[in-house]
């Protein structure tokens, strides 16, 4: 998506050089840096630190590293300690794990000497199935946003809200709850976005960012507003993103989004979530029961990053000392869930709903 | 309540000096520093720049700038220029009008050398009425702490939920929906605090230190953590403040009071309400229709104050220039709300349930 108004993704490989590049998010959206991946370290470094973040970007970032160490040495213990390593990175992202077995097993049974051109266009695939869904569940999202938009009044905007930073910097390119944003502005559709902040990591200023750069419409609001906006018509649809989604269509997503989900019931907003298919955990059914909540660290909770007089830095919040709770995410029910935006189409939120569109992965 | 093990009031009027002490409350969580009022600019620039806050304390301390001002001339241009000075400082704030126009009524019809002295009495009157309303209120929501903690196995604690701080700096003591939660650790009724960060001014910071230095067990969360915390059994009651409550028990109360509210019934959680009666609207019915909502500065959401190594400061986070909302307040429905804990009793948040306990006031 669009940067100072030249496209970039957040993940690429330059065609000159043939180095991989990416954009070091942590300084976002203070400040736009893009980095070069060169060595195995480097790779497990941008993955580990949070350089690179979003499950289809990690996994994209790992087919990369994976391709650029056989590239240096393609034999099978080169092979094997470069997916060993990356792994190790974030051990809970089921994506890093999913695209370093998809290369192995596919670089494994080549000849040396075929494996690094192989491994390449490997990771180009990984790449560009990414984009291919995330444009194909904005196409799909579209429908929802132009029928809302021809029940208003000729030219006023469809108001969406969202949490977290579904957007394209977690992902390769569009995002998940972005895309169809984006499509919408490509349709000439207009919108605005209502951002919610996304306590404690703020990921809703990446959001924020990218709608900017965009020139999309938007409002930064903290994570205590919707509900009020909801309440006073403020807000047309709702369109989350999701870590995880149950076989029966339970959303694990960042905390906070069940509040949301609540809201928009009680308001009679619908609420969707963008779910890529890779996203679905066909083997669990309850989330809340199923889903082991990670506790994230208390610093996140405690401080607050962001730019100051001297550059990007920290304050604390909470007086010294203070215990903390961080719990990073929540279900949503599959009950308060209008609908699933996937790269097949929008169905209920259902084991029914999603085995129809997906029979070959519902077993 | 204590602060370092010391007993203090939010306000206080000094026995040896005869002056007016508070706690300046900017600086809070991370400095504690009482200043003292003299002048009457000194005792305007306190409410007006909020180095008090919370309408009962706001009340007391124009009480206590009327004594001050009438002490030094008790005139009547004097009387009425306090009057309208103080007044002016926070257009919005009920108390604040109550409290001058109960000062003026009341020393008007007196003799010049007589109001001077009736000015510090009545102050102490508004003091210690609201003192007696909030320490009534701890006694009467600790009856529902009582009941929840004999439900429990022995020596379990009850586990409380509050938004926002509507805590003794609030107030002149006590508080409101703190009040019941000191009331039951004196008597000695094990309870834990969960404690919403409640963003954007982050007001959970002083209810996180309130209860820290009263050794209350608590965990200081961001506001999207409490819906996740409800589903999985880990709050047994929610007990928040009120700026203003409709005649039929609407809860207009900082920003995301209805998010928690919403996750309360979906969880079975019961959600009350500490309602000191000043605080009762008997004009307005419909809070959501009816209550019009203060959209507050930008910096307030785009910034975040805090503790740095070089002192207090702030950090913007989000991107710069980027367009925020801050609606401050938001209405839950009675409907959502288990019920009132009023100064005489609890109530069903209706008409009837507060008409039956002050039928003085419903008319």
């Amino acid at each position: 998506m669009k940067v100072g108004g030249t496209h970039y993704r957040s993940i690429w490989r330059d065609g000159d050089s043939g180095e991989v590049r990416i954009i070091d998010q942590r300084w976002l959206p203070h400040e736009f840096k893009v980095v070069t991946l060169n060595t195995l370290d480097e790779f497990a470094v941008a993955i580990r630190d949070m350089w690179v973040r979003g499950a289809p970007l990690i996994g994209a970032t790992a087919a990369y590293g994976v391709a650029s160490a056989v590239t240096r040495d393609p034999s099978d213990a080169n092979l094997a300690e470069t997916c060993e390593v990356l792994n190790a990175t974030r051990p809970t992202a089921v994506n890093l794990k999913w695209a370093l077995d998809r290369c192995k097993s596919a670089l494994s049974p080549l000849a040396i000497e075929s494996r690094a051109a192989a491994a390449w266009v490997l990771a180009e695939e990984v790449v560009e199935e990414d984009v291919e869904i995330n444009r194909r569940i904005g196409e799909n999202g579209l429908a929802l946003i132009r029928e809302i938009a021809a029940s208003k009044p000729e030219g006023e905007p469809v108001h969406l809200l969202t949490h977290c930073n579904a957007g394209w910097l977690a992902t390769v390119d569009w995002g998940t709850a972005t895309s169809p944003m984006y499509h919408a502005q490509d349709a000439g559709i207009p919108i605005h976005v209502w951002v919610d902040e996304t306590r404690p990591r703020n990921q809703g200023a990446l959001t924020a960012w990218e709608l900017g750069e965009a020139g999309i419409s938007h409002q930064y609001i903290v994570d205590n507003a919707g509900g009020h906006l909801m309440q006073h018509g403020m807000v047309d649809l709702v369109i989350t993103g999701t870590d995880r989604t149950t076989a029966r269509g339970d959303v694990c997503n960042k905390i906070g989004t069940y509040l949301k989900a609540l809201a928009a019931r009680d308001n009679k907003v619908p609420f969707y979530v963008a779910l890529p298919s890779p996203t679905i955990d066909w083997s669990i059914n309850d989330g809340v029961a199923e889903i082991p909540i990670e506790e994230r660290p208390s610093r996140e909770i405690s401080h607050v990053l962001g730019m100051t007089d001297a550059g990007i830095g920290d304050v604390r919040v909470t007086p010294e000392g203070a215990g903390t709770g961080n719990p990073a995410f929540d279900v949503t029910p599959n009950r308060l869930v209008t609908g699933l935006i996937t790269e097949r189409g929008i169905c209920e939120a259902s084991f029914e709903g999603l085995a129809a569109l997906f029979p070959d992965k519902a077993g």
